[in-house]
């Protein structure tokens, strides 16, 4: 059998990051952007005020004998507008916030520091230093600086950070389609009622849901029966896509059909992975296209899924950090299963009193979909029969963070 | 000064859950379910084998003086088929993983501890215990029972549960549309090219990707300039939209021009709040759409809308569970500034060695949008010119991870 590590490894050594395209800035949130980028222009763009007020020269503001300096009101400058004339002097002029500081001016009074008697004059209560309330161009961001690295993931900071420079269009990596398909005589879809003997495609639905959660784009491509004929079509159909999804069909002993129509169009292995849910996997390449063959229960599916098929969309995206992050947690109720292969156990944690707490989820029988419910976590459990009392820390696989 | 609590209470109270709408299963990821899911049948809906092997009765499987019972083998069924006969004792049934178990059998045996040397006979080579590999009918989910309550998150594991049980639409909680509008006659879009004064609009892209993230439908209007015709002419756009979401324009002295246009058409208050950045917001109805009027500087256009934006559009959108979870943190660089309004501090928290670890972002000017990248938390300084040095514990609102 082969590790989880193992697995993983060969599946990601054959994945490669798709290719780049140009996408209106809006779209571009969740990608992984293609290039550096470099700011052509300094941010903020000119030295601006950070307050309503009045600009003036420094100097111009000191007290003369305990008494307010007193200035000729010159004009006034709105932010999205420049200055008609300089400040000189014994004069100042009205500013907004975020207009241009005039020429002249070196510092910014704010109105609240100030008192205007008649019009036209203003009188300055407080000395004002040199550069108080300016924001000095390039304060944020210098002109050829690299802003933003290729590779970044691009969220809502970074969106911000392209349109202030202008980036109405962004380089990413191309989003990756996923064709989703079940196998089966016993799957229905999810509208026909039950017959003797049947169940519902629930595995479509929930790849569908995690695949767009791990940012790509999920088609579902229904129910392959159990004949070559149906196989065969379902995947062709399935090869104008990034990557093949299946659930069912690739344990040992099951009908040989699905692994005889993979081996037939393309490479394929069949793994048994060292561990529980999920032993059997499938992987390998139909045509060019890489087909990731998950287990058909639906716990193995699910949790097969979050530990190989997220981490392929997210190479094929472009990020590099492929992996959930795992904590320490103290699993209170501890795990009364013991099992020889590596056990990933459904769980809530939580953040309580400074440590992280786990509850595991019920019954973790692989058919048993209810043990999903309200879980955020998987307790991974190394091989090897090792047992988890009540009270006891482990390891835990963290579902709802960001990658690390 | 209002304090955060004391503002975000008064904007909650009154936003109101938006309608429910049925939506195809696919289409409710995301959203919140407006319906208790009870189940109409067992899952599993028949007794299933859990192995490939052979259905029999339990006391067949007994050894016979050290010897494997001998049985006949009377046929077969796979997954989705009922078998068409009953097993009855001295005989056994092949069976396929997941298909039911034919009448009269009370156990199967894997494959694996068979064998089988002569047509239509098979060797029991271990003893099978009543019930084993046998998955009963509603060991998962029982007829009759609440699986998913009203008020859920619809995630991953409900959308599967809920293609289980046969939901091909769903009722939920309506998606909020959101009409985001940038204001002032400095801000240019994103695709202009800077005159003297000008900066682009940054906001609106920010606060698209950021009402997406939470789980809202953005719509930009542009930029409204600084004229009452203009403004005028957006906000009327604008009563289209579950919440109009707008940046600058509302801080103390600014062109008052927004105040006005907002007071003369709906109900609007004005307020300071006792944060930094971002102490000034807006809050009101025009018509009897709410209206969330954000600061125009960036940094502060995130900050209110991830503390004041996004539990509203929650609330919208039927979640209970509204706030970003806090944890502690070790500030390894500590906080250098030292505010009297309560001070969130951009940084960067990662788990190490048992602990959250906080590193801040750099210069925590309002205009800095750069201390917003690589940012996965705020550190919440209390009010007050509390003093944070290096290595000092505080506390941290996860911004990516969900709400508590």
């Amino acid at each position: 059998m082969l590790s989880v590590e193992e697995a993983l490894a060969l599946v990601l050594a054959e994945i490669k990051v798709l290719p780049v395209v140009q996408v209106p800035l809006s779209e571009s949130f969740g990608l992984v952007l293609a290039q550096d980028v470099v700011a052509q222009e300094n941010i903020p763009p000119f030295a601006n005020s950070a307050m309503d007020g009045f600009a003036l020269l420094s100097k111009d503001s000191r007290l003369h004998a305990g008494q307010p300096a007193r200035l000729r009101v010159i004009g006034e400058v709105a932010a999205g507008y420049v200055a008609d004339r300089a400040v000189e002097t014994g004069t100042a002029m009205r500013i907004m916030t975020g207009a241009p500081v005039p020429l002249g001016a070196d510092t910014v009074i704010q109105i609240e520091l100030t008192r205007s008697t008649e019009p036209d004059w203003v009188e300055i209560l407080q000395e004002s230093v040199v550069g108080n309330n300016i924001r000095r161009a390039g304060d944020d961001i210098r002109q050829g600086q690299i802003v933003l690295q290729r590779g970044s993931e691009i969220g809502v900071w970074e969106i911000s950070i392209l349109a202030t420079l202008g980036w109405a269009t962004v380089p990413v990596v191309r989003r990756p389609r996923v064709a989703i398909l079940a196998t089966g005589d016993e799957v229905l879809d999810v509208d026909e009622p039950l017959r003797p003997g049947t169940i519902r495609n629930s595995n479509s639905y929930l790849l569908e849901a995690a695949v767009r959660r791990a940012g790509a784009e999920p088609h579902r491509l229904g129910v392959a029966r159990d004949t070559s004929e149906s196989l065969r079509e379902k995947f062709s159909e399935a090869l104008t896509y990034d990557l093949i999804l299946t659930s069912g069909g690739v344990s040992v002993g099951e009908f040989d059909l699905v692994k005889n129509i993979l081996a037939e169009q393309g490479e394929m292995s069949f793994w048994r992975i060292n561990m529980r849910p999920g032993k059997p996997l499938a992987f390998g390449h139909i045509g060019n296209i890489p087909l990731l063959g998950l287990p058909g229960n639906p716990v193995s599916s699910a949790v097969t899924f979050e530990l190989f098929g997220r981490p392929l969309l997210r190479k094929m995206l472009g990020h590099t950090r492929l992996q959930r992050q795992q904590v320490d947690v103290v699993v209170v109720d501890g795990i009364s299963e013991c099992v020889m292969r590596r056990h990933y156990v459904r769980a809530h944690v939580e953040w309580h009193d400074g440590h992280f707490v786990a509850h595991t989820t019920g019954n973790q029988g692989s058919h048993m979909l209810t043990s999903l419910l309200n879980a955020n976590a998987l307790i991974i459990v190394p091989e090897g029969g090792v047992k988890i009392e009540a009270g006891d820390t482990a390891k835990a696989m963290m579902l709802d963070w960001p990658e690390k």
